[in-house]
């Protein structure tokens, strides 16, 4: 599976619970491969609670001394950090880096590598990726938390993933009239509200047409609606013989 | 600015430290209106701890009894919700909310509902929005957390919004009603069709309210479906006084 090829990476994590909340977030998406490197804390009772469901991806985490030997098996290493000037050719947003990790999983192990929670990467571990990893954040507010800038990479990483599959993916639809059948509820809405003097011009008529057009009218709700016509008949025709 | 059209709701939310963590994933992308129904618990030292520096996002909150009142003012309702068969044509994703949304925002308040941790939003209140959000979870473990739900959202709304920066033209939308005046027709729509006994169970008004909500109606449309049930009341009680 192209999800189990994409390695989740933390950097000298301060917080175990980060790491729980990371576990849960990748959950969500599919994925399941997380590495940490030299964490500060290891995996505690706070980073179970918070891993809720997940905790099957901290059975499984990969505990490494350095960044290196994490990324020793990944043949496309993408790493976070902030817009940084010198980065510049190699940034790419959450949309396009999981685009970008997709594609390659079909080769071999790409890793998305998170830094520190206060100060991110290194210039050194910055250097060891092939790509920079920005997200979109306020300019005036950036403080992405750990686990959830993991859960936006994650999520694209589905999204990416989910176009993939796309072409096989046939959506059921729905019972939908004839145009004859609508035509016919045109007319006898038209017949009905003329009679009722509501009706005098063509505009309503075609304010009706615009709106039971764009809602793509189902055969269930035409039954209905063709319905709720006859009530109003034969109300006014009792009301008549009474 | 179209970002503070957008009025994130968390309905009923059970811990405070979500509030919080919500917050701080709001201004992150930039968002700054935060509605909350009948909190579970209030804003305490939890709940300003995880907004870190969006502690000014929990001190403009706006605290309200029920769904109704908080989506009163809002002309575009989007609730979050599971894959749910019956909802199947209001379902959009993140992606598609992000762009609806902002869309929608040059005209008027939008407003996203998030549901209770454990239990999500009442059939109740999904019938009060006009778009079912749906994450595009891992179908063996959907258990988003609900400020990592609000993150990605709010992502999205970002990212459509910086979409809209960079194009040029603007297409002139319609004016569309608040959500009161819609259940103002609904009320209105129910109490006439009970009274010539064509409604005798919750299900043609569940229809109804789906078909309105997908067609997303304009003020226009909705003025002259008031018109027409007028028409009907009018009549009727003129062939009673005959």
């Amino acid at each position: 599976m192209l999800l189990n090829q994409i390695q989740i990476i933390l950097i000298e994590t301060s917080h175990s619970g980060n790491i729980g909340s990371a576990a849960r977030a990748m959950k969500t998406m599919g994925l399941s491969r997380l590495r940490l490197v030299a964490p500060k804390q290891a995996i505690d009772e706070q980073a179970i609670a918070l891993a809720a469901g997940a905790k099957d991806v901290l059975d499984n985490v990969q505990i490494y001394a350095d960044i290196d030997s994490a990324i020793a098996d990944c043949q496309l290493v993408i790493g976070t950090s902030a817009r940084l000037r010198y980065l510049q050719n190699s940034l790419v947003e959450p949309r396009q880096c999981g685009k970008l990790a997709i594609q390659r999983a079909e080769q071999g192990k790409v890793a998305i590598v998170f830094g520190r929670e206060r100060v991110g990467l290194t210039n050194e571990e910055l250097l060891k990726c092939h790509y920079h990893l920005n997200f979109p954040t306020n300019p005036d507010y950036g403080s992405l938390n750990l686990a959830m800038a993991v859960q936006l990479a994650c999520y694209e990483l589905r999204m990416a993933w989910l176009d993939l599959q796309e072409k096989t993916d046939i959506q059921p639809l729905a019972e939908y009239p004839t145009s004859e059948a609508l035509e016919h509820f045109f007319a006898h809405t038209e017949r009905l509200y003329k009679e009722l003097g509501f009706i005098r011009n063509e505009a309503v008529m075609l304010k009706l047409r615009r709106l039971y057009q764009r809602a793509e009218l189902e055969t269930n709700e035409l039954n209905l609606l063709r319905g709720m016509l006859t009530a109003v008949e034969k109300y006014s025709l009792k009301q008549k013989n009474d």
